[in-house]
């Protein structure tokens, strides 16, 4: 291979870059470059071949196959290119079913969910040709300020890692390859500002941010990862070798290609200065572990060949990339493709899609508060009110194709069958007559459309009002991509409409449709404390009917909040997973509780979580068993989500007041109960000593389960004794739950023990 | 010496301590134990003897001399204990003077009158028998949110460094010891929490918060250190020998002693849960080198002691503290001291105390906007409104005498002339009616003050409005160690009486007296917009005939802002020294611009900067010297702070895109001129490299002279070349200014080219 070859191997070619602007700076950073130039020594990838613009999928394949064809036939070595493109809430392509939002795979908390869901996605992307997806989003929350949290799965890492997992083995069991970004650091950027410096150190790192990628990579294998664009104590990820090839590679024994995010090389120069130009950028990313520099060659192309020629640059260090790129389009069967096959026909939103679609948005819909009014007993007349009420978009994250792409093609019909709340309530209550009002917008001063609401509610029997965002990118919507906040309520006057509302004197019930957590601390108690509050993070195209179905009691609420409530923005950053300082023992008058705490979520039922039992002692290294029975103490069936958390009373190194340890749902009938057994091996209590290394320590451990971090209602203690064990890639990283035992009611009438 | 004796000197005791609650968790923490008991082998610290309830000095001075002479004659070994008070506005003793707060030495740039001051300090404390004194505090201002900025003196670590190290000069010429702290990291709590954890890599803790701390070390010689109560990525400061024995004693040569902060020892226990028990909390910060425990023996006394008789410590880790404690007492005299000569009178508030409080306080007040209405001119009719208008407390910090412990003692008369900004006012205005309305409280909702407020308002040609906090702790106050916040807006209703104020149509003076910058980004400009505002950070004892002499114009002003005014407590943490990210360049919707920047303040008269000039080169390690030529281009004298800033345009990690290099006031004339010359050390641009060493990087280095961080008025371009420079002990860390040449203008008029 030339030179020429080569570096055309490690980069993309975003053919509709100048059409639109769904990248930062990509208006900024557009390229000159022409595409048949472009390609005339190979193409390492098309970027966005789908999702760039709304064009007719099987339209769209015809082209690609014949283009995949030319680079086959017409450049020397006959490598075609490798198709990249987004999937985080679906295969972001016109026409494509677009799922719940990642944060609404964490609050559904169902892995199995996901990992199916994956599969549909990756289904969809390979009679495509798309051969990589950009997903999941393996960054852990840290502060709901920022912009992208509705692209992340949860505020702790382990749930981040199951879930993000799930996700990588339901993909790559299609052959697509996934891609975990942001490697590494992103959401803890100062003030939850997009791409603000990083303020953390190594044990942070190690303990919190690296997880997720190591279970995605050790466990889901992993064959794409995605760097940050953070810079982390004043050092790029995109330049830092410690990260992407040290941890990565020599600890993790990853194998596959390292993706740029979208002008992160470039950005080198221009948004680090670590560089002097594209040159030293390409070479500085080049070295650190970079492969393929996207969405095009801006540095990898002509600005590193010329410091290839100079002598600046080893040769041998493009060959690594080049390696890892060939072997990746070997492994894809990219080598062998002839490209004759293109697909006539393809249902991109099957019933299959809907159904999980709808499954997954229904188990991630979230109870905050209900003092009753919940599931609704057939009111007559209902209005529902609210600017999300009656939008499909409100449904749908940031990186969907709707918000994502057609918000800039507004002549482009959606392509979608995305039935809105209100619509969806019609069809819910059809012995009710529904009024729907839309009050205000989601953003803006507005007020004009108050008076209809407060009539409308005065004459309804119950209000249902959907506030919360309107997802989208770089300064539109609310939320998503650079949509970070200064503050926590709720955007626009959607506070002081739903306060109205509550004023009337009619039930209010509140549906947050949100791509982060509100301070609506508000709403929940208080003399504006509503009827009802449920959370839903973008749900999907499914989201309004799986709503509906909750608030009618068709479907009993199963969510759970997978990050905290927050209190304010002036309380962030905020984890639950602080230790003993950090949380309300900071000796402060400011209190940083946050309004509902990590894992809170009621149901139509209640439960009740008894016996928690765990052998007295458990070798460092090792694994334990706990067991507890959880029961159906209410009158309906309904899902607990059985959380098992974990205290480390003293550490070499401060450690969390709680822990989850391990999780799982539990469908039981009224007065039914079960037992769980979770297998816990101790490395899920490691961490970074004060050596550095990672450490599972002998002391005493607190165990307990409750119905969300903050209370512990059966508790049992564990000791972890002998010498202490360093964690090697052998040791289990995850928690196998088990529902070792079921018993029934013995009537019909639930047991009242 | 016996293990008792010897551990003994390690410990302080707190006579007073049942009485007050001037310390965090003081009640909680309250030792059983009886002097009488604590003292039979000895006794290493008596704790706040004067800071703790009031007492006539003179009194407690024969009661504590009397003390010393009984541990001198009564203990085997005949040690006096070395006595430790606060200081940080001065001597925490009652009718002691009280100075500024450290955020307005930080506003005034003016290190030699902070010497002058800490001069004065010390002179009084070695009156008064104390050895050590507290202070300063060193913590770099990262978040306002925090309480404890006000005892801090800017966001700039050079400035700290510079105006701390001064502090410590004056103070230790006086042969009484200062004490650095809060070694380290503790202003970087997360969401400015007190005592929360500290989210920061190593660079960030080597660059931002080490370093005027080695300042004060190196070039102050400061005698002892104080650890912080911080955790810093997991790691309790208290238990970490790499900050208290590798960089502090092994780089830097420190040979003094580090005493813990209040019940820090116990913290590892209590309030990190790295240690199980007192014993193993006293070993760990013994080890990691903590000398003495402050403020009693709660760990370094029994629960030691059993531990090494126990054979769990090596007794050396013992006798390498008391050999420090030792010699310092040696140093201090003490070991020779016979206690025979009681002070039988004192004056704490000289007239030399009054003028250097009146001299930094009127340096120390920032005028943020003023549309002509300043100075005042013979205005007939003045209304004096605000919480803070008519009162002394207001003008003092958290840790003066008045706020902190006299506020447990409300039939304890003041003990100090402290003239109201009211009552300096009348004074400065002899020839106004002069109206005193309160308008509402600091804290609090009450608005029913505001009618009288408003027509006093309407009534006059100008109006005084005094708004901000009061400093307290714990709960009490608005600010101050423990009062942290989740807003920055003004306290209570203070916003909005202001804005009724403007809403009256007089024009409005607004005068913030205040222990952190709040965002009053609303009374700069728009609607509310007040026609003039001045910031004063508590100005101490002098300040009211200080913001009064600048008001009518007897003073011009001069203070510049030490910490960037916010925008808003979502915007924060924020600081002026970020890389190109963390700035308007993040790619972000959520603007972190402050409402003004560091540096900024106006005068009444105006001034010009020009023609920056250096060598084009410089070697690496090497020092140049840049010149600029300032001129009062307006009709009256003032002084202008020339601030040099520079930029290292790239490096190998990232760089802040403005750093204060070196500052100094000049005082011209109406249409004089003088050129500055700073000699610069290269070593001024150290920073932590890729590999953790401090080094000076070649590369190109941009300059500039302004009225602020924010503006580039005359710039130039120093080259920094040869080898990459590795930092050493040898290297300058000082920017030396020389004033090298005056012109007056020719006439009487002004100079109007």
């Amino acid at each position: 291979m030339t030179l020429d070859e080569k570096l055309a191997q490690l980069v993309g070619f975003w053919v509709d870059q100048g059409d639109e602007v769904v990248a930062p700076m990509a208006g900024e950073m557009a390229s000159s470059s022409v595409y048949a130039d472009a390609t005339v020594h190979g193409l390492g990838q098309l970027t966005r071949v789908y999702g760039t613009r709304p064009v007719d999928p099987i339209e769209r394949a015809a082209w690609l196959w014949n283009e995949q064809r030319r680079l086959v036939r017409e450049t020397r070595l006959g490598i075609p290119a490798l198709v990249h493109e987004e999937c985080l809430t679906g295969l972001a392509a016109w026409q494509a079913a677009t799922f719940p939002t990642p944060l609404a795979w964490g609050a559904a908390f169902d892995p199995g969910l996901v990992e199916r869901m994956g599969t549909l996605i990756g289904e969809s992307m390979r009679a495509l040709g798309v051969h990589q997806g950009l997903a999941p989003v393996l960054d852990v929350i840290r502060d709901p300020r920022w912009g992208r949290v509705d692209e992340c799965i949860a505020e702790d890492p382990y749930v981040v890692g199951v879930l993000g997992t799930a996700y990588v083995r339901g993909l790559q069991s299609t052959g697509v390859h996934a891609t975990l970004k942001h490697f590494v650091g992103y959401s803890a950027s100062q003030a939850g500002r997009n791409h603000a410096p990083v303020h953390a150190g190594p044990r942070e790192i190690a303990d919190v941010f690296l997880p997720p990628f190591e279970m995605a990579v050790r466990d889901g294998g992993a064959r794409s990862v995605m760097n940050s664009y953070a810079e982390i104590d004043g050092m790029p990820v995109a330049a830092t070798p410690a990260y992407l090839t040290g941890i990565l590679r020599d600890e993790w024994g990853f194998d596959g290609t390292v993706v740029s995010d979208y002008f992160s090389v470039a950005f080198l120069e221009t948004m680090h200065a670590v560089a002097r130009d594209r040159g030293e950028a390409a070479q500085l990313a080049l070295e650190a572990g970079i492969d393929v520099e996207l969405p095009t060659g801006d540095a990898f192309g002509a600005p590193l060949a010329a410091r290839v020629r100079a002598g600046l640059l080893d040769e041998e260090i493009v060959d690594r990339a080049v390696q890892r790129v060939l072997t990746q389009k070997e492994e894809l069967g990219l080598l062998d493709a002839t490209f004759d096959d293109p697909p006539s026909s393809i249902d991109l939103d099957s019933a299959a899609h809907r159904a999980v679609a709808r499954r997954l948005a229904e188990e991630s819909v979230v109870l905050l508060s209900n003092d009753g009014v919940l599931p609704l007993t057939s009111p007559s007349r209902v209005a529902v009110i609210g600017p999300n009420a009656d939008s499909a978009e409100a449904l749908l994250g940031c990186y969907s194709f709707v918000n994502h792409v057609l918000a800039h093609h507004p002549e482009t019909p959606m392509g979608l069958d995305i039935p809105t709340l209100a619509a969806s309530l019609v069809d819910e209550l059809p012995d009710a007559a529904v009024t729907v009002v839309r009050g205000c917008e989601v953003e803006g001063e507005d007020r004009s459309g108050f008076a209809e609401a407060e009539s409308a509610a005065r004459a309804a029997d119950v209000v249902i009002v959907a506030v919360g965002d309107r997802a989208g990118l770089f300064g539109r919507g609310t939320v998503g991509e650079g949509n970070d906040v200064l503050s926590l309520e709720l955007p626009g006057v959607q506070r002081e409409l739903v306060e109205r509302l509550v004023a009337t004197g009619a039930p209010v019930v509140l549906v947050v449709l949100s791509g982060r957590p509100y301070a609506i601390d508000w709403a929940l108690s208080g003399e504006s404390a509503v009827a009802a509050a449920a959370q839903a993070f973008f749900p999907g195209e499914e989201g309004g009917r799986a709503i509906a179905a909750v608030l009618s009691g068709t479907v009993s609420p199963s969510g759970r909040l997978p990050v905290s409530l927050p209190r304010s923005a002036g309380a962030q950053p905020f984890t639950y997973l602080h230790p003993i300082l950090g949380g309300p023992n900071d000796i402060t008058s400011a209190d940083s509780t946050p309004a509902l705490p990590f894992g809170h979520g009621l149901t139509y039922t209640s439960f009740a979580r008894e016996g928690l039992r765990v052998a007295r002692e458990v070798a460092a290294g090792g694994a334990f068993t706990a067991t507890v029975r959880v029961r159906n103490t209410g009158w309906r069936a309904g899902t607990d989500l059985v959380q098992l958390y974990a205290r480390d009373v003293h550490g070499s190194v401060t450690r969390p007041v709680a822990q989850l340890l391990g999780f799982v749902r539990v469908e039981l009938g009224a007065g039914d109960e079960a037992t769980v057994d979770f297998d816990v091996p101790t490395a899920r209590l490691a961490f970074t000593g004060r050596d550095g290394e990672r450490i599972v320590e002998p002391g005493t451990v607190e165990l307990w389960v409750g119905p969300s971090c903050a209370e512990r209602e059966t508790e049992a203690v564990v000791e972890i004794v002998g010498d202490l064990h360093r964690v090697t890639a052998a040791d289990e990283r995850l928690v196998r739950s088990t529902v070792v035992q079921r018993r029934q009611a013995d009537a019909a009438a639930p047991s009242d023990r």
